[in-house]
């Protein structure tokens, strides 16, 4: 595959930024690869992993002379990284990130962006429940979806060169408005995992069920769930806390959707049970009919390999 | 592996007791397998396959001379099955279930069951979200839960001999008290379920996703939560109808939890949520660590294989 950029700076060293660095070396989609992580520890470990090229001890030293710079930190802290390299970004560079939530980042970095700098912000769909600089796999973006959200009147020719590196690295890429892309994450992914989280949360304060039972018998729909809240704490805080107004008003409308069932059941109102049941087995149909599933089901999340 | 009973009785032929008489004649486990189902078309597709020695036309028919009577119906159907065969079982056989739930099982066959007969009710903790005759494979309950609910005072030999026959087919066996039962898969099995089937009803009924996007992205979270909401609509009706107070418990200390957790969303708290979402990987941790999960989740599903 031809090279797409001459220097890439990663900003975080975690699975995703991990996973990128390792892709691109596979598929030779960049000249080099700089990597800057806030912790030490963090650092020496991507140095021993060896998926980047040089590893640098500032994010502002990371993204000099790079024609792609990507911002792989919780959302959270992208605004305080965003202030800390815009005076070291080279005009004509292309500056994303691949945070979960998407209007949130634009509002956070987008009034440090210079300019000279194309801003087009990512999210790829992909994930494990496993964080850090050993998480990460070439292979993580394969046949995953990977969402574009450039602001109106984005270079096109910046946004074409990124999604090229995107389906480089195996990836099918779409774009949509960020606020139209944070309400679907919240359908699809956030929610879920709030009520993945808080499904174990209960589990675990059950008095009359040990969690011995819990883990012991927890293959019958309850494992997966503990697979997502496994996931990244400080990255869903922050997801939550940034995609607010999705996550409510989805979750308004689970609780309330919750409640018509729970009254099913306390009335003992089965034919209102049978016809729900039956009415969402369409989706799930319509999602092998997409190629969107496959016989072994992963929660989602890339597998190694 | 020796043979453990010379005569089964299978009452109904969908996925799990497809995949018991796939997997008795796999390992040697039964000298004739009887077989029933109320549908005509399900008992020509039991003889198309193959897997049953006899088809029957009646409940009654099958358990002639049987030594083992299996009623694999929804829960729901199970009083009129029971009431059906119980004059035509042989002093001494032994009578089991795979319903979800136990208890209501036990209030519905219990009075039909003539003293001679041992009634040991259990529940294989093992399904795809797939049904009838033509789902069921052999290594279903290889390495699954298989619950016993003996009632006080069974027959140990008649338990012993049915745990064999379980242990033939691969499951790890355990005995409990039916309430008991019902409060732990009520947490890990039934609670999640529900749960699932709400959040896919949610994503159907939003307008501003649409359902193609919501198919196209689901790989996020969503996903599996389609695959559970797909399974059999009646036998998930019967399970919440008859298992209705665990499920309400365990429903209301949910929507309570989550409650909370929407506070913390809405309030902005990041701390509580960290705390929370750190607080749920330990469970993750167990599961590992006792050898429940390996690194491709499948939902507490047998893999067909």
């Amino acid at each position: 595959m031809a090279r797409v950029y001459e220097r890439v700076a990663l900003i975080g060293l975690g699975l995703i930024a991990g996973s990128m660095a390792h892709a691109m070396k596979r598929h030779g989609l960049a000249g080099h690869v700089a990597g800057h992580a806030r912790s030490a520890e963090t650092r020496e470990a991507a140095r021993q992993i060896g998926f980047v090229d040089s590893v640098h001890a500032t994010a502002a030293e990371a993204v000099q002379g790079a024609d792609l710079v990507v911002l792989a930190v919780p959302v959270g802290a992208m605004s305080a990284v965003a202030a800390e390299i815009a005076p070291h970004l080279q005009p004509g560079t292309t500056l994303t990130d691949v945070g979960s939530v998407k209007q949130a980042v634009i509002d956070a970095v987008g009034p440090h962006v210079p300019e000279s700098v194309h801003f087009i912000p990512s999210h790829p769909l992909a994930g494990t429940e496993h964080s850090g600089p050993y998480s990460g796999f070439a292979s993580l973006f394969e046949n995953r979806w990977w969402l574009l959200t450039p602001p109106e009147g984005a270079d096109e020719a910046a946004v074409q060169r990124l999604r090229s590196l995107y389906e480089g690295m195996g990836a099918n890429v779409d774009t949509m408005e960020a606020g139209h892309h944070d309400m679907v994450l919240a359908v699809v992914s956030h929610t879920p995992h709030l009520i993945a989280y808080t499904m174990v949360g209960v589990a675990d304060h059950l008095r009359r069920v040990s969690q011995s039972e819990v883990i012991k018998y927890s293959a019958t729909g309850f494992r997966d769930f503990t697979r997502i809240a496994a996931s990244d704490p400080t990255m869903w805080r922050d997801v939550f806390l940034t995609n607010k107004e999705a996550t409510l008003d989805v979750l308004g409308r689970f609780t309330e959707e919750l409640f018509v069932l729970q009254r099913a059941i306390r009335m003992g109102d089965g034919d209102h049970l049978f016809d729900y049941f039956t009415r969402t087995r369409a989706i799930r149909r319509g999602i092998i009919e997409a190629g969107q599933d496959i016989d072994a089901p992963d929660f989602g999340r890339g597998r190694k390999g």
